[in-house]
């Protein structure tokens, strides 16, 4: 499965005032996670809305296992679980560097839309490097 | 049902180069909508907090069915779902104030947890509060 | 002098663990308070971006004398303070409602440029809305 | 003069819908620059707090030239311009990495504050480390 794994530093900006990581702000980690594995794959999210393809978000869920807390080493491991005609779902898993258990595990699923926010089925060339081998 | 109806005006800030509000920023509107939930039952976030009880975030999940725009003016329908031992779970509805179409819904999940992160049982005045006829 | 007064409610994504909302949050109530100042003046900044002009931020000072804390309600008042070929000032001060007490007081300049961010003239129907009687 | 450099790489969520990375966004980054140059003396921030020794912000200005863009690699050299009683003043200068033009160019002054947010003297040891030669 296609995977890559991004590094994230805790900002103290992140932090609430319970001393953990505010809930919303690992969605911009997840953010982070699947640009990199985009990238890794040969295609940067923003060559892909320079071709008038966006994927927005059109579901989220995840699971705050344990909190992670300021300057805490992170990282997000992203998959990419699946690529159908108009959809893209990813899954995250997020840990401190260097240990074994989960903060929290996640997924999104985005629509393949273009520049009118119309869903399109997701160009060959895009799709051959999502789907392929 | 315990329900709460808030306002939230989108910034400029929220709203990404799609020009639609990105998506982490509704889990902050969802916690406007709790907050205002609970506010309305006659107790504070902040005074729960003051007495020891925190309500960390162990699940979030949210369809997002169109986008919000710039300086739309939204509106968060919060309902409390579910309250048992030491849980409790809140359901919005995002409409554009004055329309049906509903922009997203979801669903967040808490856990009663002490001031040192321990799960606890929600003492029975804030139990009652939220349970309650 | 054109004048605006916004409220905000201090949210709780907004706080750090200092217990004090985070002084990056401030930018985004002032950003509020000169939309309510724009509106206000018959012009949305939603408006002025449609027409091809935009306010990007070129300069940004603030000084912080107390803290806001979570759930504090406050008031933004906003002053349209100089407005010139192609830069518009606003000046802030930010207040718990109902107090005196200046918590923090910022400015704002900002170019008119246009969609390729060209520096340009402020259109004279604009100009006049802004800088007129 | 003490000084760090970090590096950023500009996230979806901090672009507006001019495409540029929302002002608000440089002072969470100039947060990460102080960070790591605090890290850098052998004296992290974390352990400053544990110590009860806090540094919030009392002044910031910011000049911003060009804008950054989503997906730019930047680099905030962080400077600590200086240290006297009770104040901590760091410069900072943002560019895209392996260019010369300044992005942006900011000041923050910071008071030196214990636990209840009275303003203390810095601890010798930790004066030392940072206005040490």
């Amino acid at each position: 499965m296609k995977r890559a794994v991004s590094t994230i530093l805790v900002r103290y900006l992140e932090v609430d005032r319970m001393g953990a990581a505010h809930h919303s702000h690992y969605l911009a980690w997840f953010e982070v996670g699947r640009t990199d594995l985009l990238r890794s794959l040969g295609c940067t999210y923003g060559e892909l809305e320079t071709e008038g393809i966006h994927l927005p978000v059109v579901e989220v869920s995840c699971r705050y296992r344990a909190p992670a807390r300021y300057d805490d080493l992170l990282e997000v491991e992203t998959l990419l679980a699946d690529v159908s005609g108009s959809r893209v779902t990813f899954e995250y898993r997020l840990r401190r560097k260097g240990e074994e258990a989960v903060l929290a595990e996640a997924r999104t699923v985005h629509a393949t839309v273009n520049g009118d926010g119309r869903v399109v089925r997701l160009p060959a060339p895009y799709r051959d490097l999502l789907a392929g081998p």
